[in-house]
């Protein structure tokens, strides 16, 4: 069995995490693991081909965001949650909008039908 | 004048913030832009070509992270703080490091040469 590149803690770049995150699919495969926990590495409902999510999941383990364990013929991913929010604190927590406001209430577009919304400001508190 | 891509705040796109991060010589400008307010796009002791840096001030720009004004023949750059605090509450100060906590003493790497220097419990709040 190939040993799989997954780097130590300590050895956690944020360059290299923060491109590992910066790429929508790979951030799906985040909000995934965070929300499920562990799964294959094939997971349901991603329309990307197996290679490219391969490929995505490489990317991600080298950065060390996640943890790779081979159970026979399955690979099983996890997020390195708490390494992570050790070492970059509220970094995660941040790109899993975990600190977002409810989103406000969408103004009531205006006179509806017809005119253009008007360009609401994004008030937040 | 050519008017300069820059995204409205409602158009941030977390990947693409993330992907504008996920470099060192872009980390380099945020920390700067962020102790420093308002940079030249060509701010001392980078050790990087005039164009490379171009490029990575463009990336950062198109992403949201910064915006550029052209005051004569210089372009002026500042981070947009607010509005991807706004966005993505505590991301950027996570990519500072203002969340972290100071770094513990470093535990001697290894069995050290003399005595382990009795770890000092980190200092009360």
């Amino acid at each position: 069995m190939r040993a799989l590149l997954q780097p130590q803690a300590e050895d956690f770049d944020l360059a290299a995490v923060l491109h590992a995150l910066g790429d929508p699919v790979r951030l799906e495969l985040l909000r995934r693991l965070a929300a499920d926990g562990e799964t294959t590495c094939s997971p349901e409902g991603m329309a990307v081909p197996r290679s490219t999510l391969s490929n995505h999941w490489r990317i991600l383990r080298e950065a060390g965001v996640t943890a790779t364990r081979v159970h026979g013929k399955t690979r099983l991913v996890t997020l390195r949650r708490d390494e992570l929010d050790a070492r970059f604190p509220h970094l995660l927590g941040a790109v899993l909008g975990e600190f977002a406001h409810p989103a406000p209430a969408a103004p009531a577009p205006g006179p509806a039908a017809s005119a253009p919304a008007a360009s609401a400001p994004a008030g937040p508190a």
